[in-house]
């Protein structure tokens, strides 16, 4: 019988070790192709540089929903003590909250957006299901930092998801500017795989949400992507759409300014890369953080 | 006997509180005249926004030595062990090198170096000496940040400054770019004096070199003051200068891009404003933190 060779192979100790992606970046459209409300010029960018940043995507109507129901799940007080609700170490105060396209009504039908489906559906070449969502608030003054990261390394690693098939739409629900830690990116780096080092311990996500020790990129690596295709952080007022592809390295800075910076994740995966057993050999990682149970859209 | 009050008295307990500056921003300068290298937008800018930024002040060659002198510095067998010499925690690594204009010749002839000189004492308006000079390093990866505060507070209080008539230079080793820690300052906020909350304790510098934690200025005064004036964060070339105000609000990021920042700061203060004892009633800091010996240049 023939080995099937996982190529995404990761935190296996030793060393870290940089791979050519086996996967295309776009799947079932031609490189430069316009597909649905995106142009040829919008779908060549996002195939070379692994992102696409589309300011004031959605009206001032479309974002007060929006803003009103974050406001409102993180202060209902139902959802305080469930898993789902990331708080805030030695306070009361709510952080993240996962899995928000099916605590609330009006996230779900965000996840749905006509539009949004049309991007994502359009740059993954197939039906999709959301494979994790959140608010994600950073706070003014306090709000901290995030290593630099490929997602689907941990995806891929922690909870099985096995192809390069997949992005996250990370929708700015304040402005996104230079200074209150807006999200970084390295464009290009979604072209290469880094393996790193390392192994994953038992329960890891209950460490990883505060702070990623393990699936983090060696230096060197993040050094020769900087230096070859630089860093952006693509700004826009709230409203603005940030596409970008599972494999493309970012990360960001803490938020010393006094204005907050508040976001929500939602993460695509196309219906022909659902999950199977982590490859690293772990219990899986909690419904709410990675869905085993994909719904169309 | 008539009292003397202080004007910018601080860290008194209780509450902090947002005063009028006393003192002028230009000292003997007409707002609007040119100076010797300075043209009268540059100093109107000046007394206006409390900064100016001079792009690619010093010439490559310049660089190089500074360039070269810090590198000698900073491996310095000798210096080892000495005060001035702040190494990182749980390292050997060298970080920070106070009174640099001291330990080096290089140095010392930078801080009087013409344009320096020519610049400094047309905005303070007299002739002035070498309050505190340091390397200040902000390696890529690891760099941490420098949350908001005015110096004057801290030299005021803790070592006794009398007015506002001194300033910093901050001399760009490397480039300073959007990504890797660049100072960042509130345009105006030096026409107003934060008196903070709290107390100082007895050689807060052993601390607060590290990490400030008294002198801090409230959060909702800082909202105000960027709401009002915003927040910029002068970008150039290695070998690019900033001149700041020692009451303008400023502050860094963290710095998580592989890229170094390396900085020069010389702080001079006018021959008219020397110290006297600590408004704080503790101990003066040390003399390679703030010197109470002023040399004229």
């Amino acid at each position: 019988m023939a080995t099937v060779i996982d190529p995404y192979r990761s935190r296996t100790g030793g060393q870290s070790q940089l791979r050519k992606r086996e996967d295309p970046v776009l799947h079932g459209t031609r490189e430069g192709s316009a597909g649905g409300t995106m142009s040829a010029e919008q779908t060549r960018h996002y195939e070379e540089n692994g992102y696409l940043f589309l300011p004031s995507f959605f009206s001032a109507q479309e974002l007060e929903e929006l803003t009103t129901e974050r406001d409102r799940l993180l202060r209902d007080p139902e959802l305080k003590g469930r898993p789902e609700v990331i708080v805030e170490p030695g306070s009361d105060t709510t952080r993240s909250v996962f899995a928000v396209h099916q605590l609330s009504k009006t996230f779900g039908r965000l996840a749905a957006h006509p539009r949004l489906l049309d991007v994502t559906q359009h740059l993954l070449g197939s039906r999709v299901y959301i494979h994790q969502s959140r608010i994600n608030d950073k706070p003014g003054f306090v709000g901290k930092e995030f290593n630099w990261h490929s997602d689907f390394e941990t995806w891929h690693t922690e909870d099985g998801m096995p192809r390069m098939r997949a992005l996250s739409c990370s929708i700015a629900l304040t402005e996104n500017n230079e200074f209150n830690g807006p999200l970084m990116v390295m464009p290009g780096s979604h072209h290469t795989y880094i393996a790193c080092a390392g192994e994953t311990p038992e329960n890891n996500f209950l460490q990883s949400l505060r702070r990623q020790e393990v699936g983090v990129p060696d230096q060197e690596s993040l050094t020769r992507m900087a230096d070859q295709g630089g860093i952006v952080a693509p700004k826009g007022p709230a409203g603005s759409v940030l596409f970008f592809e599972c494999n493309l390295m970012h990360g960001s800075n803490s938020n010393i300014s006094p204005w907050p910076r508040s976001n929500i994740f939602l993460v695509y995966n196309s219906l022909e890369n659902v999950l199977r057993d982590p490859f690293c050999g772990r219990q899986p990682r909690p419904e709410y953080i990675a869905t085993r149970n994909p719904v169309a859209l």
